[in-house]
């Protein structure tokens, strides 16, 4: 599957902390810590676990820009 | 301003096009493009230009984890 | 590569409007169309064009729930 | 109420599991089955219930497109 | 029709921008300007006009907490 | 910081709502009541309270426009 999304950032699983629905998943990305919050549903279908490659997709018009005052 | 969003992810910025009323801003992050679809008010109004130093923010509920299959 | 988003909904491009930075595609599902607003982009690197297949994608989060009144 | 979202898929509500604050709302689209998570205010100020008819309400800038490979 | 979306701020159009596929339309709430980023079809479609009343509605998992440094 | 988001709603914060990982937070703006939903670890580290001056943070491709039908 290719997808419309332009942000995939490849890294690797830091961490997943499952709630009642939802779950946070955090990825190490260059040393930079980026986190999901998806459907406890998506961490076992994708059986996603702690060490793990995967890739954080956004689409465009959900990234604002933001500048030092 | 403190921002919930859980990430900020720093950078510079690579290019700027405008359209009739949605810009799109690539920013480099440790190697990696990000784009942002913003308005052209906010590209003006924040002042962006291409060298900048910037950063995208993304909520958390905005990004998907994506693996290989 | 699999994806977190919930719903993968499949149909065929019925149109592609293309804007300054911003393009629709509107897909037909099942009789049903969708539409979605993607980068111009995006459209020239999937290289979309009217009667392919393809799904729209929304993550979870993204969707309401509407019940008349 | 008429809404700008472009996307209102009718179907049936065939599932709803609610969470500490977050709801997974499941409904039957034409045979697709599409996940809402929304809130679980949202659920009860609109009587969700399993069966009832509703629609799934999607805004056009969060409808990606993904390709076969 | 009822939706799930927890956020109906009332208000009046003071204006709009039609770009080649995506509106802005901004809506004055209580004195504070709220700017909405739509599909040109919807414009058209709800026969949007400056001076007409309209709401500005946003999912609860769209908003923000910002506070001051 | 300054952001790109065009929608900056100041207010107070009325309600906060921890769930299992999702957190609902309830501002006053100007006699309206605005809900986000965010991360517990966004409610932690911005020490969020009731009673505290906050703003509802918004990017305009996340608002809709509703009118009477």
């Amino acid at each position: 599957m290719k997808i419309s999304a332009r942000n995939v950032l490849e890294g690797k699983i830091i961490a997943i902390k499952k709630g009642a629905t939802t779950a946070h998943v955090s990825l190490d990305v260059n040393g930079t810590t980026v986190m999901a919050a998806i459907t406890n549903e998506a961490v076992d279908e994708l059986k996603l676990e702690v060490g793990m490659k995967a890739a954080a997709v956004v689409k465009s018009s959900d990234v604002m820009i933001a500048v030092d005052e």
